[in-house]
């Protein structure tokens, strides 16, 4: 049996629910799983429906959804299921090894296209999985030129979506609004906490007893995007300033991968700063 | 807005989330969340809805649904929202005092009409909530002169739920089979793990480094029933046995307190010997 | 066989731990644990340990230590085993709740010997627990006639801690500069976040996925003193502002309790704005 | 300055911490980290202790520590810093890939020196990282045969300490007692729980809320040797038993490269069947 999968974000209204399941039974198709959520803030209603039946004519169904939803719904009918990804790094490998170990044995959702960082250190570790390394350096460039060979190469492979897997560069508003909703970050700390340089150092400072990660779509608030995933581990006072970095990197790793995984599998929408996510 | 809660228990069929949402939609009811889950293995569909709107035949909505979904449906149409609690105790006092705090400030999603003890040790405590405390001794009676005992205390109260807060008396088939889903037990260790007498002990002598507890509807299956909640809280090796007991009844407390919540806002299901929960 | 319970904390020096044992052994004492921490950011030597054996005289024994250990050691022995503990709340009962239910079994490692209120909405239940309550209400009193009474209230009974249980009148720094290191709070969040007004709603508004609480010996940085315990919970998209009001009271009792506990048995140590803590 | 690290296990006496301590005063060794622990159901005591400082005659201090510490005492100073590991797998990537990558980056805290799989599935993905991988096959063998293959080339490496990662052959007595308390093992489950084939399967049947990995070292009870790391992570109604796996999975990565770390940095004592560990 065929599975298909439709995404779905309109205003609220009443009986979306049965007119969309409805919809779905006159196709002949059954409804295994559907998640819908809507946003009261926001007036807006969400839905994820995984569906079992033949799908011959999906242009059809669009258009039948376009009909019965409110005006400017966006309708996504089966999503391209393996994601092209684009990783970007500095010189951690923490996530990266995580993300290129998955990637070899196709459970990450989707599949890395490339690795850039802007040094060269983790050339030699991306070029065992067999995955282009491109080094794009800073160095004595403006932020626009960096960027826009960034930009350039990205364009070249066409990524659905762009990880920041410790990239430890500010991406200016220009580059984050030519990829709106598709940048993913893995930031050093709850949000909002020890915002800036040497987090852990200051959480050392603070003598904080649990630390944590944070995984959010970047928008142009720096550090502030709509959050994916976030996730915590207790420390203690014999935790060096090192020791909280090293505890730290545990659930850095952890918190992006599943929050690829999420985002991978379209489990995540965004709705104004924040996330809604059907697990 | 007047709110609803409908819960519907069936087998599995194409369309009918399409059916029932419509049905909603007709009767001028807005579907303010919606929570369905497939049990594949038993072929059962399961759905906990919340809507808002006037519902002035409550009779006719039943009759409606029964009529549109397939026999032997189970449809409950806003479920009484103060359930009526008995509680039954042996000596110790931690979980009987979260639920006492909680009743006394009105978010237990319950209250609680009476407390039995097989000890009287806990009366005092008990009676400085208000509450009537019944000491139904096991002392010189065979154990179904004992349950007997019990029994007609709790038909007189006729409670919805009765909670084993640490009653440590094996109840027996008869007993159990007389109030069917209906008796929530705390159990001092996940499942399966450690199974009988003191279970601390073993898990100090196993040297383990995780404890945790299970909440549980009892069926005959001693220890065994559909689980509700499960949590666990790490231990190391300078646990005394002593120190794992303490520990586990923090666990316990905050489990049994989560279980009950979930079960009285009616959001746990039963199917075969596991729950499907709407949170 | 007696048990004995030595706190120490001094300028750190090699062969501290050799000296301190060794007068251990001479007065017959056998140390059972012993758990000790330098402070390297301070070159401050910090130790808890316990000791099996008659000790006859303490005196003795404390100038023995004055003389081997540096200048300006702080030395305990035997402290006070059942703390003296007053309760300030406002109108939210969780954490009273939990901390009154374990007084009344002796679970607390102190005994509560007095509630205070700026409301008098607490009283009643207060009053079950037969702990006297006292209303200490700000209105129309300037903050300095409000901490003045309460002052005069906290000097009569002469608490050797007091626990702010969801307080919600900010201290003058004179106020708290009087109880040095002996006020605790429960802080509505981790530290450092979402700090002022309705932290949930901050905390809704930003769409986190983990929301946390952090108990804390308070100083006159606001919510910034050392912090004692912190715990974090998960939340996600389907919680209003007030599930996670409601989650986050669960976390703050718990941290709450699992503090005093710490600090009622002489585990925790503060250097300079953090703690030390021999759990 | 140089840094020395010192492990004990003796039997337990008053005054140990004294002599010791002592001792190391009088060698001008300043310790920087003690942890001392006495078991007292075997009457034995533990210690781990870091300490800065030129030891130029390790034997000397070896002699006097034997001399002082109670008979059959088990010192160690300066234990072997990287130790050597052997990896033995047989189709599963997820916990080989992270001990690979850790070790790629050096941060396993000892050195892969060879890979062996009774299936050769995983050999291209070790090729990647330039450790040697061998296919032991136990096609066609005895399980003697199998298991003398494998000990002749695990003595040919001569590790320090056997990692089962997902190995899937239980092993003789006669092989454990070879390597003893040098294998270590991770087990999907808590222990003891679903003991046995297809774990994942068994929690989905008995609709568990929670599931977890523990790490342990192996001895002849199949599945009981001393609990190392053990840690557990939610699940719910809507995972099917192949969810579960891919949750259980994540946890087994981590708490086995959380007990690697433990053991290979010399933190944990082995005492009958449990373990003590200095984190």
């Amino acid at each position: 049996m065929n599975e298909n999968l439709i995404l779905i974000e309109c205003k609220d209204n009443v009986g979306l629910v049965a007119i969309i399941s409805e919809l779905m039974a006159k196709h002949n198709l059954n409804i295994t799983a559907m998640r819908e959520f809507v946003d009261q803030d926001k007036n807006t209603f969400f839905a994820r429906i995984e569906c079992a039946g033949l799908l011959d004519d999906e242009t059809g169904l669009q258009l039948e959804l376009q009909k019965i939803l409110p005006l400017e719904s966006k309708i996504t009918i089966n999503p391209k299921k393996e994601k092209k990804v684009a990783v970007l790094v500095t010189k951690e490998y923490h996530c990266l090894g995580d993300i290129l170990v998955r990637d070899t044995f196709k459970t990450l959702g989707g599949h890395v296209c490339m690795v850039a960082g802007n040094y060269d250190v983790l050339k030699p570790f991306t070029d065992r999985f067999g995955i282009p390394f491109h080094h794009v350096s800073h160095d004595n460039k403006s932020k626009q030129q960096f960027e826009q060979e960034l930009i350039q190469l990205l364009e070249d492979y066409n990524p659905d979506y762009i990880v920041l897997a410790k990239f430890m560069r500010i991406l200016s508003p220009e580059f984050v609004a030519r990829f709106e909703h598709k940048i993913i970050n893995i930031h050093h700390s709850f949000l909002p906490a020890f915002i800036g340089a040497n987090p852990y150092r200051q959480a050392y400072d603070r003598g904080v007893k649990v630390i944590g990660a944070t995984a959010h779509f970047v928008t142009n608030d720096l550090d502030e995007g709509p959050i994916i995933v976030q996730q915590t581990t207790p420390v203690n006072h014999t935790f060096k300033a090192s020791d909280m970095v090293k505890a730290g990197k545990e659930v850095e790793k952890s918190v992006l991968s599943k929050a690829l995984q999420l985002v991978f599998q379209d489990r995540v929408f965004i709705t104004g700063n924040k996330t809604i996510i059907f697990e």
